[in-house]
């Protein structure tokens, strides 16, 4: 016999403490410390927590986006990290968040909860809504600052405003809907725990639509198509930006359960955390093997890469899966920065289209071969088997069909967006304003100030 | 029948625990897990981390007062912020934390609990006293910092330190005690949630009379009394300091709960972000059509008046409320610092009055414009309504009294700390000293050494 | 009677609940909150929080390791603590944490537990494993990269990430187990709470003996013998990185509780603090009577001393004994980088010997000192009384005891493995590269492409 349920079953606690506390003497109806209650505060704290982490990954991704590229652009890369930001939050809050966990129609989009009005605070549920939307809104705008990079040095400030602000309402919560917010792609049983698609595929194909459209900087190609480095100005910043997003993206994954009473957030710090460690030794070996020396930019890529390529099978896999996963991005962004910059020809200052697009979508595929089941158990997914752990091809096929559908919503609706962007405002600056950087052009402003800075970069 | 009350209530559960587990055959008298040590040990938790990502705000504050001053500098500046915070977290805990909480003395200062003596480490509330002191006392080294950047650039090193002591012992545990500590504006029904006046306009108002006091940096305004821009020389790390300034922001806010099991701290979370963007985004549009361009410094200081305005009202309003909260700030520091620079003609090189003390003292006034009753409710503050939701004007005067009352206190005992500073080490260095730089001058050493750099900077 | 304890008490309590929740009609089984289970998701929660914190440190370490060093071989130092700690993280995975952790040799080393092979996602104690291993793990990666600042500019690059792994199998592990393992010292009573000796010494005495046998920077010493000092090229970027460490060291020594339900996280947050504000005081002071001026980099230097100092007994001393020992470290670090270079003629260009190796010595003999046994109790420690406490030699005896067994071990196994290394890759570039800057020698790239820098440096 079933009599309660959910919250009912609150209620339920609520009624037997006070009937208890009576007993006592104590006040009733206070706010008494419960176990159903202090699971509730503890899962709040968790969440939140882990929320402040991944809103700290905008530090990183800045600081890896203008260590990469060069001084007289610095500015404007804060300036498009900070807004963006500050922006998708914003939209998200109006309408993204209701866009992706609103009441499903037809499991494409949601269609309520806008501006967080339904979100009580003299309730549980309703201050649970706010935790909840503070952990997915800085998720959102994750998803939107992944685009920064692979468009830098080029973009209109303005353009970029409206990129951002349509990601976060348009592109990025209906991919989520469907995934995470009761659409279709999460009742066909996806499995993508922590983002490898919803945020980071999403970000890295939003950003090769970016690269295509806007073509590359000034002096990148030669006219025979060879391809020239144009190196950053500032590595020391780039690599402390890859540690910080390593730091945030243990809230990003192990926080993905929203829960800290859900002991899986330790298998899944630690699957994260090899996966890493493995992208950037094979990140490394790679270039040693393939230009004779350990290249740094390779070894900072492939420790995001393994992180990327975590983040969709980070608790359903053991840590030695991890390892194998975050070893084969760490080889797969090497090759693919390669390949769409040698062959496809697209300019990617910062490798976000390998790192995030590519990345993610191995990652999601990764779910398909190495989930084992009782991992999946303990973080509460279905329990499921990839092809390498005797589960057939059907959870691959899953995986498959969402990497390859999110592929084609996110280059369609980007495609909009930016061909948008570029009627509107134009896309990219001028040649004269490429020349002299963003800084002075977009902002009237220079990074540093008193520094002798070569002319020719 | 109310027979147990706080403590008491802890013993009962104490003894019935005991009892419970008598029956079942467990040790006795073992620390076994109640929900109410359960939910002590979470709010210790979650105060400790909050503690501790407001300390991460100091170096928010070191990175954005070098990035925005010149390279000369840089060492002398994060000699300041690592001294300000030693110094002054060993004068909160010898004296501050007593005159802030110690037994009041008619309701103006606390007179007992120096040196944490009385904090026994064998009880609950001993501990409790560690966990509220860590807190407490990052708070009282972010109020003492703030000074530092409107007095960059040409303070004699001694001086500062010296002041450093002064206002974690004198000034701002005041006007703690006031507010925080069972004083005179505290019975009132002052408002001021996470320190928009307490922490910031204490910072704020001080930095206004060091910097009138000490005069503008050699060059700064020509004879006709116009102002010259004296620009930083590097912004991406005032970018990152800022963005660290956030992060810790969540602590900040949030963390002044000082109770994980208040759920508050979810809404708490989301009106700080909320406003911080917003401020971001109108300092942004503000300079955009007042100067033609976008400004990151503007935008990087919207965001941060956003922050410090929200600081009080945030248990207390909606939303909705903390966007407008923030955009007012985004426009009121531009204009601000505009008037502080042209009018005032102060040399504010970091805009720290304008973003702690003006949006400071905006912010307090807000709680008595824009609070709630709900959500005020839901945090556990006095349930009150601002004049825009039909609370009438009483929350606004009392908010005004303390704004007011604090000025008037800072403006004096900060005139009395410089100009003992002044009489004892002298407060400006030489001007031969500003123009090679305090590194060289105060430290006997360079920032960037291998750089070229100019010789005009 | 003792019917039920441990596991059996956590059934028991399973029990418990499936039979109070079968009157209420809920669904048994299902994974109902109880305060058992509420204390444990608290104490991962804690752990795992404290692990991403101290993983921060690698971030920490990297900045201030650059920023005392110089431009030319940025890159090759980011390189090196992003490849120490990914190489370690697998390392300590696969065999390291099984040496330390694993069932005891003669308390000499552990035997298996290796790859985490035996954590079984399916129990809490496994879950449990993973947390714990999450947090030994960044432990042992700080061990790993102290040696790196210390044999800064000179080491070749394959021969650093050998001794990596040496280190993250061999050297830590080994003394690791001896203290926290179930090792002889921890069977000795020796008391070294969070690793001024485990991590510290091990990481500082590693450093003495790679800095001796692979000798000076080219230019460090003149024919005379006199020390030439070589400044750092971006002091910002090495004060930025103390603050990182000093805010991942909250993770450090209040973390090492590894229990969140363990109350005496907040004395220990409060006495790690007040030793590094101490410590960077009295750093400041002593340079000033002895130099003239207050020096930054023995500021920092400073800080960092009395974080290293307190870590062993951060949780059995009391406030002012930790501003004691603080003090202390702050003024011995300065003596003894000055003795380190100007009379042992070592070349660390960080002070990595003296902050780790000395003042981690240090450290640990100050338990014998200043432990009182009111703080050991509520941390959970045997409870001890130091000499100034009345508790007589005994315990000051086991500490010099600890310290000077772990001296010898890593001497010898230090040297083992840099002798290896030698032979197998030689430890040191050429001078030429080193002239030339390893950035551009052992990894092809320069750190600060644009920015004019002196070729002299």
């Amino acid at each position: 016999m079933k009599l309660f349920r959910g919250n009912d079953r609150r209620v339920f606690y609520g009624l037997l403490c006070v009937l208890l506390l009576g007993f006592s003497g104590a006040p009733a109806g206070a706010a008494e410390a419960t176990a159903e209650s202090n699971a509730t505060a503890l899962n709040t704290v968790w969440t939140l927590l882990a929320a402040f982490l991944v809103f700290f990954m905008q530090a990183g991704f800045a600081m890896v986006e203008t260590g990469f590229t060069r001084a007289k652009n610095a500015c404007n890369i804060m300036m498009k990290n900070l807004l963006d930001f500050s922006v998708g939050s914003l939209a998200y809050w109006a309408i993204g968040f209701g866009v992706m966990f609103g009441t499903s129609a037809m499991g494409l989009f949601g269609t309520d909860g806008f501006f967080l009005a339904a979100a009580d605070p003299a309730t549980e549920e309703g201050l649970w809504k706010f935790a909840y939307w503070m952990f997915q809104a800085v998720f959102a705008a994750t998803a939107a600052t992944i685009v920064s990079g692979a468009m830098a040095e080029r973009t209109k400030f303005s353009a970029y405003l409206f990129y951002s602000f349509f990601i976060s309402v348009f592109i990025y919560p209906v991919v989520g809907h469907w995934i995470w917010g009761g659409g279709w792609l999460q009742d066909k049983g996806m499995i993508d725990f922590a983002g490898s698609t919803v945020v980071h595929s999403v970000g890295g194909w939003s950003a090769l639509i970016g690269a295509m459209l806007i073509g590359p900087r000034l002096g990148k190609y030669n006219k025979d198509g060879s391809s020239n480095a144009i190196p950053g100005h500032n590595i020391p910043l780039a690599a402390l930006g890859v540690f910080i997003l390593w730091f945030g993206w243990f809230g990003f994954n192990p926080g993905s359960t929203t829960a800290g009473t859900n002991l899986s957030i330790a298998t899944i710090a630690v699957t994260t955390n090899l996966a890493a460690c493995a992208g950037a030794i094979l990140g490394m070996i790679t270039t040693w093997l393939r230009y004779g020396k350990p290249d740094l930019s390779m070894a900072l890529n492939g420790a995001l890469a393994g992180l990327v390529a975590i983040t969709a099978p980070c608790a359903s896999v053991s840590p030695l899966s991890s390892v194998i996963i975050g070893a084969i991005a760490g080889v797969l962004v090497v090759v693919s920065v390669e390949f769409i910059d040698k062959v496809l020809k697209i300019d990617d200052p910062v490798g976000a289209i390998s790192v995030h697009g590519v990345c993610g979508a191995f990652g999601t595929l990764s779910v398909g071969l190495f989930a084992e089941a009782a991992y999946c158990k303990s973080s509460g997914l279905a329990e499921v088997n990839g092809v390498f752990f005797g589960g057939g091809l059907s959870q691959f096929i899953t995986q498959l069909t969402g990497v390859a559908a999110v592929f084609g919503y996110v280059a369609v609706s980007a495609g909009i967006c930016f061909f948008a962007a570029k009627s509107l405002f134009g896309l990219r600056v001028s040649d004269d304003e490429q020349l002299k950087g963003l800084d002075i052009g977009e902002h009237g402003m220079e990074a540093y100030a008193g520094f002798q800075i070569f002319s020719t970069q």
